[in-house]
């Protein structure tokens, strides 16, 4: 019997319980942050031999040339061959950047709105209109991106196997459409990897504009929960095949793989993107910084160092995800009150309440002291139509805090749902 | 008796000797390079110590927050206190980035082109016209950016204590006019420093434009060749007493204090200004390199700790610009063919020959191996309307190297000269 199926007196004595589950809660003075998708302690500590890399006396690259002076836009062939091999691209065409692909993302945008990119008949601020395809839900800073430069949001739904395709094709023929964002494996915040046909069409679909532009943000690639590493669908390759050889600006980092907040980006596009962007790149800085970029190829050695390190990132997370799956369906399983997914790999849980309930979620639980990602961050402007995602973040907190935080947001998904039910 | 007091037979004479000089020069197959202000290998090694740092456990800011993570997007309070006590400046208008200094004046000026600044009353790329004050000669890199942009760049002399700040008082009343570049301490590659004085006026002066910005790019606050380090002049503080607080962006960097590709940057400027630049810096992205930032706070330990690494510096580049000196009076000194100033710190020297022959000199060392940077390569958009001036970089190569380069050099001038007078 579901919530929605309790009569009056059973849901007023079920209230009564919730209510007081929820004073309870907020007796404890918690102090919780399930926000950001961040790594925990426990997680950076895998990369601590990193602190003292690459060391004294090892400066040099595999092609000879000292790491610690200027040059080199594209990055050491040192870590660029590792990433290459890892993700399954050529390394001809994969540049390693600082830390952060994010700050790549935003260049990548901002000079098409300034210069236009190199299939552009003019800048994009000089266009009466420019859009951008949203799957959602989606990644917060993808969209927060989009807002800035002024680009109109159009949202198509994610469905099992990646975006509706019907829906990106149609709004594909639209020359206003310039480009799409995608996280193509353990998406943020779904899980949702794409499927190799959903990556076939994105790469062989006809776009009104020459100039559109699928940023494949990679993030996720290789952040498995279990001992089974995602499928490598060849993009770049498909998209040569069909005549589109410049459709994606695809990213990758070791962000949730080292350091967080100093490890290596990488972008990875056809000859004519790399050019261009290298172009402006080159007035924008001489190099990046390729100590760091030294020390990341000496701490993993090759592939297989690779994937042992994400072999213990699962070991650590995969526990915190079970855990959270395990009490939202011990607490709310019985009364559909909410949907979650349940991913196989990446940094994040959607959970769908009743509709009309997230943001009263959120602010019971910020109430009692647990800080859950803003209602509708998962969507463009923050305007989720139906008000019913929240993003969840398992990663930080230590097992014990999580536990307690996810029992504190089950009473308040119920607490929201009675509310709602009793108006 | 100068060049140009020879009569024909002396000059015959002179000319075929310089002529075998120079035929002689070409039969060594040289190859050495002095186009780039990059450190010496000697000098990288002095900051080896950075390449185990900060070492494994050593991973917590003076904040307490683990720098490995995610986040803080002004940088660690570290070597934010550290750089504010050595360039004299509020550590609360001081922010501390990722590697490149110029990649931040790169954005600043993209940025304020895209959305304006917070003063503008519309993004840049809608005024008619943008006009950039460039003193010159000047440093390369800053015309790029203003080139790229499209803005319009207007030069003004470089004087023994400056820009001549009667041409830039005049240009400023003029509100296209939006900003000036400068390098004030050893100026590239003048090598002059500013003096108070006109610090001051730049501080104080009316601008038509209110979201005018000077770009204070102060690449070589501590770099002298001296045991002597310049004066600091408190520009932000005669701005703001001037009623003009967000007059200055500026600049500073570890590039040639620790190692040129991989050091810290850092960006001072009001607090509104950096309000402006912070908010999208956080669409941008989440954080700069914090491991790399504690790295070089535990390398440095404190102000003494910076100015002892700068002795080391003096002490290896200081024989370098005095054999080039030496090489450039023994050789030219008597023939009145050229000029060169002679720095007390930076790492250039601006050598001026024989007007409309500068191009030939750089052309005729390149014939023999001697690679110099671009004349022109000091003027915006490489036009040296005297066609006259020479950047040399005496860091990179060693003592022996760079001996045999500046005399080749030298005769390359005195051929140039000769040919021009023969005609």
């Amino acid at each position: 019997m579901t919530l929605l199926d309790f009569d009056s007196t059973r849901l007023s004595e079920f209230s009564a319980q919730v209510r007081q589950d929820y004073d309870e809660l907020k007796t404890k003075n918690l102090k919780l942050d399930l926000t950001r998708g961040k790594p925990s302690a426990e997680q950076l500590d895998f990369a601590e031999r990193l602190l003292a890399l690459p060391g004294e006396g090892d400066h040099t690259d595999a092609d000879g040339a000292d790491v610690r002076n200027y040059g080199n836009l594209k990055g050491i062939r040192d870590i660029r061959e590792l990433w290459a091999e890892l993700i399954g691209v050529d390394v001809d065409n994969l540049i390693a950047g600082d830390s952060s692909s994010l700050n790549i993302m935003f260049d990548l945008l901002t000079w098409s709105s300034l210069f236009g990119n190199n299939d552009s008949v003019r800048p994009w601020k000089d266009e009466e209109k420019v859009r951008w395809i949203c799957p959602v839900p989606g990644y917060d800073r993808h969209f927060t991106i989009t807002e800035t430069l002024g680009i109109e949001m159009v949202t198509v739904p994610m469905l099992e196997d990646g975006p509706d395709m019907n829906a990106v094709r149609a709004l594909a023929q639209d020359p206003s459409v310039k480009g799409m964002w995608t996280v193509p494996v353990f998406a943020n915040p779904s899980g949702t990897t794409y499927s190799e046909q959903v990556c076939r069409e994105l790469a062989e679909m006809e776009t009104a504009a020459p100039d559109f532009r699928i940023v494949w943000d990679n993030a996720y690639a290789v952040h498995t929960l279990t001992d089974q590493f995602p499928p490598i669908y060849d993009v770049l390759g498909f998209a040569k095949a069909a005549g589109n050889p410049n459709r994606f600006w695809m990213m990758s980092s070791t962000s949730k793989i080292t350091m967080a907040g100093a490890g290596v980006s990488f972008f990875v596009s056809s000859d004519e993107n790399l050019a261009w962007y290298l172009k402006l790149a080159s007035v924008r800085g001489i190099g990046p910084n390729k100590v760091n970029q030294l020390a990341h190829a000496r701490y993993f050695g090759d592939v297989a160092g690779i994937k042992a390190v994400m072999g213990q990132h699962a070991s650590s997370l995969a526990p915190k995800f079970t855990r959270v799956l395990e009490i939202l369906q011990d607490r709310l399983g019985e009364y559909e009150v909410a949907r979650w997914t349940k991913p196989e790999g990446g940094y994040f849980i959607s959970l769908d309440v009743i509709d009309g309930t997230a943001s009263r979620v959120v602010e019971l639980a910020k109430e009692a002291g647990i800080a859950l990602t803003g209602a509708g961050s998962s969507f463009p402007l923050k305007d989720d139509p139906n008000n019913r995602n929240i993003r969840l973040a398992p990663s930080l907190p230590p097992v014990a805090e999580l536990e307690l935080a996810m029992d504190g947001v089950a009473t308040c998904v119920l607490l929201a749902a009675i509310e709602k039910l009793e108006v």
